[in-house]
């Protein structure tokens, strides 16, 4: 496994060179001279100096499509499959294109998701959310009822306890997005459901509100039942009606979900139906024989719901080798942590060995994404390419190799270990791993 | 136009009632004691007790669309262009759905759109991009030479000068879509064309800098040039290659379109081709015969960029109809400034007689779109319901009356005052006036 013999010199500092440029310079200045007006050894652009067929006549109306499609160029930045992961597309997952993204916000269109028994057609007129269990009265709202309790937005982060999971046995499946994909930051609009639990009364409870439990379900067949304590689902929690701006997408619980930031996204359930307050966990089995983390001499760890803080470089990466050769590159990716906000993230070309911090495009949100940058002149040599996250609790990410000692190699859920690309002299990437 | 004496008793308080629930508590009580035990005076709500036929079976599984869309029961939540408003639908306008939405970005598929010579197909492979006039060295990029450069995430409206353009002559449209939706809110990731004006060379301008202006265009027939003055371009301009996370669409100017923050849209050139550093403003037809503004006496103001402070009550209003009858109802609604963050809106419901403050869902963003709410329990009779933006340097939006008694009622541009919805005592709303 030990990769780092093969990598080369460290490119010298983040400084910005032109050279890369310097092609497309000779080229304006052929056109400054006039059209075809070529200098000896350079011939002009024929895109710049005759070829505008897009300026020569009528574009589409406005009229083209009732909602707006991304450019038909773009049909690979698509969620995708992976149709040997699970038993059926029934209960499959569809994995975010991160690799192609940039921003921090990830476009609904194109966003992860994961079902258990199919993503259900549910109308607004037939919604009910019900609270029951140990609350003063039991309550049935309609969708309507929930529009007009206050409401919040918020930007979160939903990941699934088993993205990167395939990692625990070593570098597997080749591209961030399949390795890292299962995640979504989308801006939620909803109402926090401390406000449905205390419409409903839990004035009952007195002090024993610490030790108490709610647990979630939803109104697919597999119903998709998961204890939550009680101070959680008061603190944080949003019922969701709204992401990034519009209607929930059928496949993420349209027209309600919840919404339960830092913590794995299985908790999250979709087409929210009832909410029941209880002494103690249900111990379902979303929560035992799932979503628990099988260690090395076969117990489990359980309650394991936040997601700890983890990146991953998305370009480059396998789906988006280097074309362009050596000079100026730009680095990227993403950050996050249930804890808290990214407050800070390291990249390594050199597999670990030295680190520089990269530039946050903004600063971070407490449980949300953020995106890194970092720009460098790469002098053309491979790289073995990592980024490693801090959040605002202290905590570093660490390597796959430090969390395998602790958890060892069962568990296919929370793996947030340190990811390395292999980046090629060709501009090629391959998921690889580096001891540590 | 005085129609303040139509207006009720307003609304005392913003305390909460839980009247509006009380109904399906009792429902819930019925299904508390065993499906089917209905109270004599109460029936069972059978989607509870009995049908919940997605309950039963398998839903789609994660391959049903390449690009994820929008559930058919939002079918209604589309851009939608008005016929008459334009000559062809060539040169026409998309309005954003913004009275069927929640949060601040808007989403993509329903944005904005407004095309000179209708919306091109341009290849990244076939997109350049020039940099000439008054530089060190004339340069022209390929798509990829720009994603070498460090880029930038930030989060800007855009917003067309004529949004709001029909109502200087009085309450014309009726929809909060057709008022105020020539706008929409995105996350970009672009380079600072500072960035790339220094990539050309400006040190030959020395201390005239302040003195010179870009000239940018598009790549469509209309090439719809406008001046910008340098200063501005240097300051928080972007050359954008996404918008929010993904590509432009190509209504959007796929590849890459020029963001001019607090700027009107129609400076934010789409298919950005070209750039040229000159020495006076070209004065093209984009700025002397369009988007200028006609005052009284037939004189035009020109060079009125910025988007002044403005806001709309989004729902109720005439597209949101409010169904639920009296009891907590959630007033909402988006407000925005190109000279700032927004730092506050108020709500009144009588006309302006009486303002209270909306609860803003999170800290104003500069140049950006806030989301405010007022929640209130609402006593039936009818409302004059209006929002007031003030941004961070203390602009406060005016009323139509006060915009008018400067400018007159010949322009279509630069409309920001005050929006009133009549919502009448069965929900409904219409676009009317009150004097001020």
């Amino acid at each position: 496994m030990d990769e780092k013999e093969r990598h080369a010199t460290p490119a010298t500092g983040t400084g910005y060179s032109r050279r890369g440029f310097l092609r497309a310079g000779a080229a304006a200045g052929a056109m400054a001279a006039g059209a075809g007006a070529a200098r000896a050894d350079q011939q002009p652009d024929p895109l710049i100096t005759e070829v505008q067929s897009w300026a020569q006549g009528w574009g589409d109306g406005v009229d083209a499509t009732p909602y707006g499609l991304p450019i038909e160029f773009e049909s690979d930045v698509i969620r995708r499959n992976v149709g040997w992961l699970t038993a059926d597309v029934i209960s499959s997952i569809n994995f975010t294109p991160i690799h192609a993204l940039d921003g921090t916000i990830t476009p609904t269109g194109c966003a992860f998701e994961r079902h258990h028994s199919g993503a259900i057609e549910l109308k607004k007129e037939d919604y009910r959310l019900m609270i029951n269990g140990l609350v003063d009265k039991p309550l049935v709202f309609t969708y309507e009822d929930l529009e007009r309790f206050p409401r919040e937005n918020r930007t979160y982060f939903l990941e699934c306890a088993a993205n990167s999971g395939m990692e625990w046995a070593g570098a597997q499946l080749n591209g961030a997005q399949f390795t890292q994909g299962m995640i979504h930051n989308m801006q939620y609009s909803g109402i926090p459901l401390r406000t449905l639990l205390e419409e409903a009364g839990i004035t009952n409870l007195g002090d024993q509100i610490k030790d108490k439990w709610v647990y979630v379900e939803g109104a697919d067949a597999s119903s998709n039942g998961r204890s939550i304590p009680l101070e959680k689902a008061l603190d944080d929690c949003l019922v969701a009606i709204k992401a990034n701006g519009e209607a929930l997408r059928k496949e993420h619980g349209y027209p309600v979900r919840l919404v339960v930031p830092g913590w794995e996204g299985n908790m999250w359930v979709k087409w929210l139906r009832r909410i029941e307050v209880t002494d103690e966990a249900v111990q379902s089995r979303e929560e035992t024989s799932k979503y628990t983390d099988t260690l090395a001499d076969g117990t489990s760890r359980k309650w394991t719901w936040v997601m700890d803080a983890k990146s991953v470089v998305t370009s480059p990466s396998p789906q988006m080798p280097i074309k362009h050769g050596k000079g100026p590159l730009v680095i990227t990716g993403m950050a996050w942590s249930g804890r808290g906000a990214i407050t800070k993230v390291d990249v390594s070309i050199d597999g670990g060995a030295n680190w520089q911090e990269a530039r946050l495009a903004e600063p971070g949100v407490d449980k949300a994404m953020s995106r890194f940058y970092l720009d460098i002149d790469w002098d053309g040599s491979e790289m073995f390419l990592q980024s490693r996250a801090t959040d605002a609790t202290g905590y570093v990410q660490p390597t796959k190799d430090a969390l395998r000692a602790i958890r060892g190699e069962n568990s296919v859920y929370h793996n947030n270990g340190i990811q390395t690309w292999w980046v090629k002299e060709n501009g090629e990437s391959e998921n690889v791993e580096v001891s540590s």
